[in-house]
């Protein structure tokens, strides 16, 4: 039998990159301005740099190199996922512009629109994560585009019907983009997946590598819970809060790891998920966590339940719903994130002095989470429907968290004796310049 | 013979891991509270910021990838290190907080108490440094324990008998870190330390894993070094001090290993630890280094002391003594970390214009260097002792260096078929809601 | 055929070394000293430091990583960029400073400083990518030190006397680099290249090492151009235009490779030359480029450019003109810096209401780039006759991309033992010591 090549992209990927990429600068020439934000307020440039370059380390290195682990996947996990975020954050600049556009015609690009777009990229990079080796980059843009669009969508129902404040909608993509990632990853199952693919493995390095972006995740994630809150003490707490929430995930994961395995082993892979539940929890419910007790335990909750979802309930989605999600998005992001909005139920709850406002409140934050959890849900369930079209050519089994399927792997050697061959017409058209400039070289070198 | 298995750690480290985590929680649900630091002031939280994240990502990344050198250890380089870190971190939070509490009844959790907490953490990570590879996680979280108690109590006791300002007696961890390793790798010695443990070496790939950690920490030192001084000014001089004198090191160090080679070779180990020998020296001595040439000559000789210490003192130690220093902590912090000491002595005694203050200062200098020492190598005994009761299993000699010994190493798809296989109950119980759920997979996926 | 060894550097790299690094020491005793910039202006220290960081990372772990790719040079390719970059920091800080040392004999360091001589030291970084692989320490020192020379020269003439001002003087590095490196490369050629040199390719893991090194590029990229601007909003539209036109390029960069590889595959060391390109474009520019769209069309075209000259104008020059471009510095940074030069004249062009003061604009900015090329084309044919000279003991083209002709490769097992053989003298002239200090050791071992 011959060996069965992946499908070329070229078709595909090339002309689809092209297309949104010059209907982005168009769109950018006619509506994009760069402005400081006020003239008033004189710090705004330091007030967001540092933290802007730690949410961006977060979005690029972080979340890319955690999706390296596959065996022979490194390069595609760290290159696709760079490719997302580009276009998902262009795309997010653009969509969360559009209502600044109807009223002064213009979209301002300064820090914080940057950083609140790189935020809703974040929510399609985390349901890549749930489909990672199983689709190819033009998948992987189309889902960049549809759930950039949900999301802004949802955030900006929750902020106009439910009165939603922003860091609290937008803390919401953790839900949100595991949720979207486990419709596509149901729809989109191949029958491969539960045997395990053949390539779907971790070695020594690999394992290293995305313990290199996970480290890059938690080290960052106190900036990324802190960036768009804008009162300084609130800011400071936050930063605290999710902190000791992380801190105290990465031990609670430890101890649960080593008691859930037989033989008292730790699982690099699971630890990698669960040491970031408190990340996640804390974040959704940043604007309440005010004790770092509170935080505490929340990232202790958190640890706990990330790592039952780890162990149970990812085996357990697979046999039972055929649902194969590779990053375990569901137990890193989706669980801590639920967790994160009863906390801030039960804390706003418990602030409340009045009855009322606590109930008005209670109905409020549960239709958020309905809206989000609906429109996450059929946005993704759309898009995988999208996916499933034959014309975007997914690779084959075989093929699943295989680079070969669309990087050059041939060495440097190689490939430069191809390039020689395929240049011969350059080659030749290029003899007369030879012979011409050959002379000082002669001169030059004896 | 049947192969022998590293001991399980279920029932030490989970119930260690757990109740050291819930008394911490329990801990600061009593005492501590986040605050700005007072009203007045309105930039504490830019003015740290930055430099936060920066010694955080030292801590974590910097010391983490530094200890993933062994071949087939790095899993355990870099997560152990993690664990010790949030571990000694919290724990040193607690303990820097008894002062306040006494007078308050509140430890204040803020950006500045978590920059000194990790600082103190950092002693404990220098401490596991030599005794890398030969200690199981159970161990190091009591390393973690005891000595940032002994670091915080050495710190008191600087601080109240001999008036030593805060930055000076924080920065002395080098020393006490380099000592306290020393005593345990001296205790803890095994009879495989002489010929070389079987898995104790680099390759290609995990000496670049290592030169990322020491590149970070060779990046961030000017942060470490200075997030503690108050005044701009002597930040600004810490800072520049700090880079020149890591600059120098790095030139020297990789001049004096072709020259101390016979074969006129580099050694990529010994330069890791040498080119960060100039960072400890200025470290030590930072309140005083004034002068970019001072910052360039004590870069200088802290390279050569420390190429000379890794080239002979390290297999002396060894032969002579027993003791295995790992990742040399002697050579890279406690050697340049006694010049800083004695560059401190000089230089504050040669601005001294009254002999008096000279002769004053110089006895309290001595006594400073003396109490950390005594304590360092005190408690370093006692932990040690401790470490050696064998009810905390520590690895056999074959599994040292090994991450087998902790972690699962098995690949994502035979663990999945255990998983599957473990979890028929589940898989049962299941049952029920497969048939109903399957309903919408089979109608989705014709 | 006995085995052939690399070239000893033993008494070519230390002493070198060693009178470079001494000579730099009795310079800053003489002539440096560390000083706030003016006592008014109250937040320097602030203003710079986390941008100083960023560019710290780009020229040691940035820079550093991305020359990991050879399967076997890892160590070389990170620790000699090091070594580089320390060495042309501090000869670029002495040079950067002989101005002032003129009128007030001192050289003022401080963080702006630093910076500015580490981008003077990009310069070499970038140039030593095009040599990357076929020079020995000894030659990439000597580079170091005479391309800095050159550059500072060279800005020096441009601020004098065609009044540029310092950041678009400073930018032309990439132009200046790229064309030096272009020399060396040319007139240091070697037979074997044409064939492609046997250990000239990566593999899984190299790959993503580099990956990591570009990355870190592309991620703080905005902070390297806007490190050097003065007022707040230029520097927010500098941060902005960088980001977006790094977006833009990594996209078309995609695009294109897929669509210029015959099996519609994309290429990892391709990808991570042309994604940086829109920095570099941009960056050259930054003083002009206001709206966002002008950023992203040259991001696009820059993308574009880079794309071309790494497919089609690498292998020319090696076929046509017997110039081996390791990293492709002209595609990465020469094309898009040419770009930047051009559309900096076009855009100042278009703002210009007078017709006179823009041809005079024109005039001056042609004299710009032609004072930089051609001190760039004479300085790189200077350093690499020099370089010639066979006393610098070059490396085989046998051990060409090969770590074993400068690092020790053994494992840590081996070289102990060799260690332990070496020191018999310390051994025997420790056994007194030995004796007297078992003591202890018995008693406390049992």
């Amino acid at each position: 039998m011959a060996p069965q090549y992946a499908p070329s992209l070229r078709s595909r990927l090339a002309p689809l990159l092209l297309i949104v990429q010059t209907g982005f600068i168009i769109i950018a020439a006619l509506c994009f301005e760069t402005k400081e934000t006020n003239k008033l307020d004189r710090k705004p440039f330091l007030h967001f740099y540092p933290e802007f370059q730690d949410v961006n380390v977060m979005v690029i290195l972080g979340f890319g190199f955690l999706c390296t682990f596959p065996l022979r996947y490194g390069f595609s996990g760290s290159g696709f996922n760079l490719l997302v975020a580009v276009i998902a954050t262009q795309w997010a600049l653009i969509l969360n512009g559009i209502d600044s556009w109807y009223s002064t015609k213009i979209i301002r690009i300064d820090l914080k629109s940057i950083i609140k777009a790189e935020l809703c990229a974040v929510s399609a990079l985390i349901s890549i994560g749930s489909v990672l080796g199983k689709t190819n980059p033009v998948q992987l843009t189309l889902i960049a585009l549809l759930e950039v669009t949900g999301f802004v969508l949802n955030e900006w129902l929750l902020q106009t019907l439910l009165k939603v404040r922003p860091p609290n909608s937008i803390m919401l993509l953790h839900v949100f983009g595991a949720l979207f990632g486990l419709m596509l990853t149901w729809i989109l199952y191949r029958d491969g997946s539960k045997q395990g693919f053949e390539k779907e493995k971790f070695d020594k390095k690999s394992g290293l590598f995305s313990m290199l972006g996970v480290v890059f995740l938690w080290m960052f994630w106190p900036s990324f819970n802190s960036v768009l809150v804008v009162d300084d003490r609130t800011r400071l707490e936050a930063v605290c809060s999710t902190y000791l929430a992380l801190a105290i995930s990465a031990v609670t994961a430890a101890a649960l790891a080593v008691l859930s395995s037989p033989r008292g082993k730790l699982n690099l892979i699971q630890m990698q998920s669960c040491i970031l539940a408190g990340g996640a929890a804390v974040g959704v419910s940043v604007s309440v966590v005010q004790q770092p007790w509170e935080a505490m335990a929340l990232g202790f909750t958190a640890a706990i339940l990330s790592t039952l979802g780890y162990r149970y309930l990812k085996s357990h989605l697979l046999i039972a719903f055929e649902c194969h999600d590779t990053c375990a998005a569901l137990s890193t992001h989706g669980l801590p994130g639920l967790l994160g909005w009863l906390a801030q139920l039960v804390l706003q709850i418990k602030y409340c002095d009045d009855h009322t406002v606590a109930v008005r409140f209670a109905v409020f934050h549960i239709c958020t989470l309905f809206t989000t959890v609906s429109l996450s849900l059929s946005m993704g369930t759309l898009t995988a429907f999208l996916l499933k079209w034959k014309f975007w050519r997914p690779p084959q089994n075989k093929k699943c968290f295989d680079d070969q399927a669309f990087w050059e792997v041939f060495t440097h050697k190689s490939q430069r004796k191809k390039n020689i061959r395929n240049n011969n017409i350059h080659f030749y058209s290029a003899n007369l310049m030879f012979c011409v400039l050959q002379f000082p070289n002669l001169v030059v070198r004896k």
